[in-house]
């Protein structure tokens, strides 16, 4: 097994057990939400937010106990927006990891619910003064995500989406950069900034975290669309084609495949540029990179 | 006009024009989730909560500008639940406060993620450093908010209430108070610590307060049945009477009309006793538990 794939396994095993003592089962009338949750949280992936989130507080030797509360508040908000996404209203989806979505799972109510409960059990697990003895880091985590999460980030990110959806003209490329780097750059960069906030570390490390997350997180999504255009439901879970189908503006549709598997690599590339302060302890990182253009779901 | 309209009266201005500031218009690709978020916070409402807020913040002179970023959070937080309770899915309403909802207004993805900005936003702005000069207080802030919108609270309560209306048969009085200390309960109780946080302030006078918001709270909700029973739509700007024919347990239901309207004053009554510890300076807070049950709307 190679080292990130063991990194990853054993990481996504920490965080749902995580997880799983942060969202109980309930015995009251309230069951259901805290079922829903569960459902979502336990529903795999490959936890790839907390792993960034770990890794980069690894980078400053932050204790697992600091940064855990992070991972598990990050993968809480990227689920909660997994299950809006994929409301009838939303994308529709009746699939997601192989298995039903929330809403088929349970029903609309209880999936619109148990995301808003995710979205803000994610400030009250970072929020906590046993998540970290300086409290202006706690206060630091909670902004951060919020900007990450909210109307400036993913949430506005989604709300361009819609609209690439209703436009008489598919977007252009300047424009699908700057949606993709708040629907799903934002989390990401949280995540890999996280681990320079929990040490406490500003200026030049952090800004090399932050263009790393950023080259990582544009790369991820290029690599989505080529997924998207080359891949099968089988192995992504999900189905797939969809933005294309819909004509909207998709970076294969912009580059072409050639063009989208070379600005992805540079974007690695430019990723890995970036690592250089750490020396060897940014390996992990590293490898994640390369794994983000290698991956087949 | 009487003290307590007119100070309600101002609160509202002020709360307002924060609200317009912290949500600003957009001119990009983004610009109805700003429209949508705007829609709902401007739609009118007494302002309750964030009058508390500040209210409770002038026990202790807190300064207005670090009691205002609280204040604007916590009508974020009420005008996102008021966004998902009207939802097709969870109560479906056409109308909040004699408008279209805003599902009604825009569409269904766009209410769902001007409610998910507004609960986010909420965060942001109270974990944000110009909040409070002392980062452990905006960390507690962030804290009981997320504890109780969340599953916790409010999110919990409103689970509770939809598994009422499912329920075989209806609610006993003590499931009732449960339910609305977390639904309606929990942002009241909130609202009125929060100028205890702000000033540093544990112990005693926090316990007053917090005992005070309890019972305001179920008082509040006792006179929302009375109202949702003897009163008229146009007054109440929605529809009445929804609850008792969906066969749910309501105050009303469980005690009668007098056995409520005598559990809502003894509430009132103990609110007001709480007060005791700030003299002259509780006389808002006075004013509102009494307003509380003689209002109209």
């Amino acid at each position: 097994m190679s080292r990130l794939k063991q990194a990853l396994e054993t990481c996504a095993d920490d965080v749902i057990d995580a997880l799983a003592a942060y969202v109980p089962q309930s015995a009251d009338v309230d069951a259901k939400l805290y079922e829903a949750m569960r459902y979502s949280l336990m529903a795999g992936g490959k936890r790839l937010r907390p792993f960034l989130v770990l890794t980069s507080a690894d980078l400053f030797d932050v204790p697992r106990e600091r940064a855990m509360p992070v991972a598990a508040a990050i993968e809480m908000v990227h689920t909660y927006s997994l299950i809006h996404d994929d409301l009838p209203a939303m994308d529709d989806d009746d699939l997601r990891r192989g298995k039903p979505t929330c809403h088929k799972q349970f029903d609309e109510a209880s999936a619109i619910l148990a995301g808003d409960a995710l979205l803000t059990q994610a400030f009250e697990i970072v929020a906590r003064t046993d998540a970290h003895p300086d409290p202006a880091v706690r206060a630091e985590i909670c902004y951060e995500l919020a900007v990450a999460a909210g109307a400036p980030g993913m949430v506005g990110g989604q709300v361009m989406d819609l609209a690439a959806e209703a436009a008489a003209a598919p977007f252009d490329l300047d424009t699908i950069i700057r949606l993709q780097n708040r629907k799903t750059g934002a989390l990401i960069r949280f995540s890999c900034e996280a681990g320079a906030v929990l040490a406490g570390m500003a200026g030049d490390v952090r800004a090399c975290l932050k263009t790393y997350a950023e080259s990582i997180g544009l790369a991820f999504q290029i690599a989505d669309d080529l997924l998207d255009h080359e891949g099968d439901e089988a192995a992504m879970g999900k189905a797939v084609g969809k933005d294309a189908a819909a004509g909207k503006a998709t970076f294969v549709g912009l580059l072409g495949v050639d063009g989208a598997r070379a600005k992805a690599e540079a974007l690695v590339a430019k990723a890995v540029a970036e690592l250089a302060p750490f020396g060897d302890r940014g390996e992990l990182l590293r490898d994640v990179a390369q794994y983000i253009i290698d991956r087949k779901n």
